[in-house]
């Protein structure tokens, strides 16, 4: 029988339907193993010594002496080259007729968390991965001096059917000039829960999550990695700090290392399971004004599946794997 | 410079960020042309012949005399073999602590469009096509018989990036026990929209599009084509009725072979344009209890671009063509 759920905080529908269920080698790729890729690809700009291939850089961990736009970096930050969004520019609404638009202005950066071509987050060094997080908190430090935007999503796109163009490690940033839908929801449903039940549904999640388990992959001292209730689709995957913390770039050197490395073992559990799925994954922290009512927490999404009319048409996802079985096949890694 | 624009009715933004355009030969397959398709295989549940390997059929247009499941028939609906409801249980919310689901209670067919495996929504007879469109009225008017359903939706997946696992042409349809968050979304927008202007969106929409010209692929005695302002991805169309129907099911027969022949041309011109394109459409009728408020309309959604990790977590398309420019390449076929 199938079932629907529904998102503690959204309260959208989420639709169960186990009776298509694969087992996680039915997800996996028939193709032949990928070739072993090489460190440094010469057409890659985002490979070092290639310096010159992207925008003039815009923040850079390197070497102590080394120049912007020259080798000696290990992560390195760049504006990306097709945006999405213009510096400058004015966002205020203006009509054409019925209609109305605006500049669309915001940032839109590019990550590249690693010098080396085949470096993947499964494959990199911790020290290194450790390196792009602190990237990430520096990058949403460094804007929130940037009193236009409202919200920054930091996210990585990995494979083709995940939206990835380049195959070099790297995550982008977004910044906009206004809370999105996606996260209007989110705020809008935790005030909801918050006024009904006295505390943030992140609280009532990990209290019953915890004293579950059925949907737990792994806790650590400050963090939960866990399957969601009402996942949309298969193997989807949060992580959720343990006490409230508002925005990711408050997180402690120490905390952050925590988290890292739990991304880490999650990727790599995802990794294994499925065999190198595409995935994103979505960075979530507190948007400009919102800090008190926000807990950061990071989404991953495995593209096992596509979203087709229904899901187009309606809003509704249908999962086919259960998220308490996805939690027991990435549990037992 | 790229813009922001609100969509009218939701007010939800979209990104239209043409300085990464493509024009449509860039979005064109670089593999050789697909082999001919023939109108017969062995394997394939939905063609003539095979009635066997469907669940037993729900309803078909078929000579006189024909038997269920046995050939004979012209269009013909079955249950979804790997439905993702089920026709039977209890629709109520119960808890499960502090989250909530229900028994997955709705209805999932397939409409086999035509007994003939290569006779694709481009390539099939005018006649054929409107006997289609009347199957789709004819099981609307059945499901408005189940009382537990307040929402019918019929969509097409064509091709494997936009969702369809079986390459006969067909449709599907799920009926659902609430209204999804996607109409949701638009009746409340409708609502808001008339209650601020005084009259629908559609109407405002019909004058200003009319007016202008320049979003218009086709106009014919009683429905607009026309690539909507707001458009989520490129070449998004739409198809709406020039005068207020609530229910596409109480399109009259001459009305349905206009549109028939309206929706037709649409997906004619997508092809010749974007040769071959996955594509979804949604058929949205008014759901039940909605039907003064609703316009029916059609939305086609090529598949030439996919969502990644920002438009999962923003819930902001990013559309690099702009649907000026989409329109204009489609109405000059």
């Amino acid at each position: 029988m199938p079932e629907i759920r529904w998102d503690i905080i959204t309260e959208e529908r989420v639709i169960i339907a186990t009776e298509r269920s694969r087992r996680p080698h039915d997800f996996k790729k028939t193709d032949a193993p990928a070739e072993p890729k090489p460190d440094f690809v010469a057409s890659c700009p985002f490979c070092v010594g290639n310096e010159s291939l992207t925008p003039p850089e815009v923040d850079a961990f390197r070497t102590t002496g080394t120049q912007p736009d020259a080798p000696g970096w290990w992560v390195r930050v760049v504006p990306n080259k097709f945006p999405a969004l213009a510096s400058e520019g004015d966002p205020a609404p203006r009509s054409a007729g019925i209609y109305t638009l605006s500049d669309g202005v915001g940032v839109h950066e590019v990550l590249i968390e690693t010098p080396r071509h085949n470096e993947t987050p499964v494959a990199v060094s911790m020290q290194q991965w450790i390196e792009a997080m602190r990237m990430y908190q520096r990058r949403l430090h460094a804007l929130a001096q940037d009193v236009r935007l409202k919200t920054v999503l930091i996210f990585r796109n990995e494979g083709r059917a995940a939206g990835a163009s380049l195959e070099h490690p790297h995550s982008q940033l977004v910044g906009l000039t206004f809370v999105p839908p996606v996260l209007q929801r989110h705020i809008e449903g935790v005030h909801r829960y918050r006024s009904r039940y006295g505390r943030h549904p992140f609280e009532a999640i990990l209290e019953q999550e915890l004293r579950e388990g059925v949907r737990v992959v792994r806790q650590t001292e400050r963090f939960l990695l866990y399957a969601p209730f009402a996942s949309r689709a298969p193997y989807e995957l949060a992580i959720l700090p343990l006490e409230p913390i508002g925005r990711f770039e408050q997180l402690p050197d120490e905390t952050l290392q925590e988290f890292a490395q739990l991304l880490q073992d999650a990727l790599r559990r995802l990794h294994a399971v499925l065999s190198d799925p595409p995935y994103n994954y979505m960075l979530f922290t507190a948007p400009n004004g919102y800090a008190d009512e926000f807990w950061m927490h990071l989404r991953i999404a495995p593209r096992l599946s596509i979203d087709a009319g229904f899901e187009l048409g309606s809003g509704v996802g249908i999962n086919i794997t259960a998220p308490e079985d996805a939690a027991r096949y990435l549990s037992e890694v």
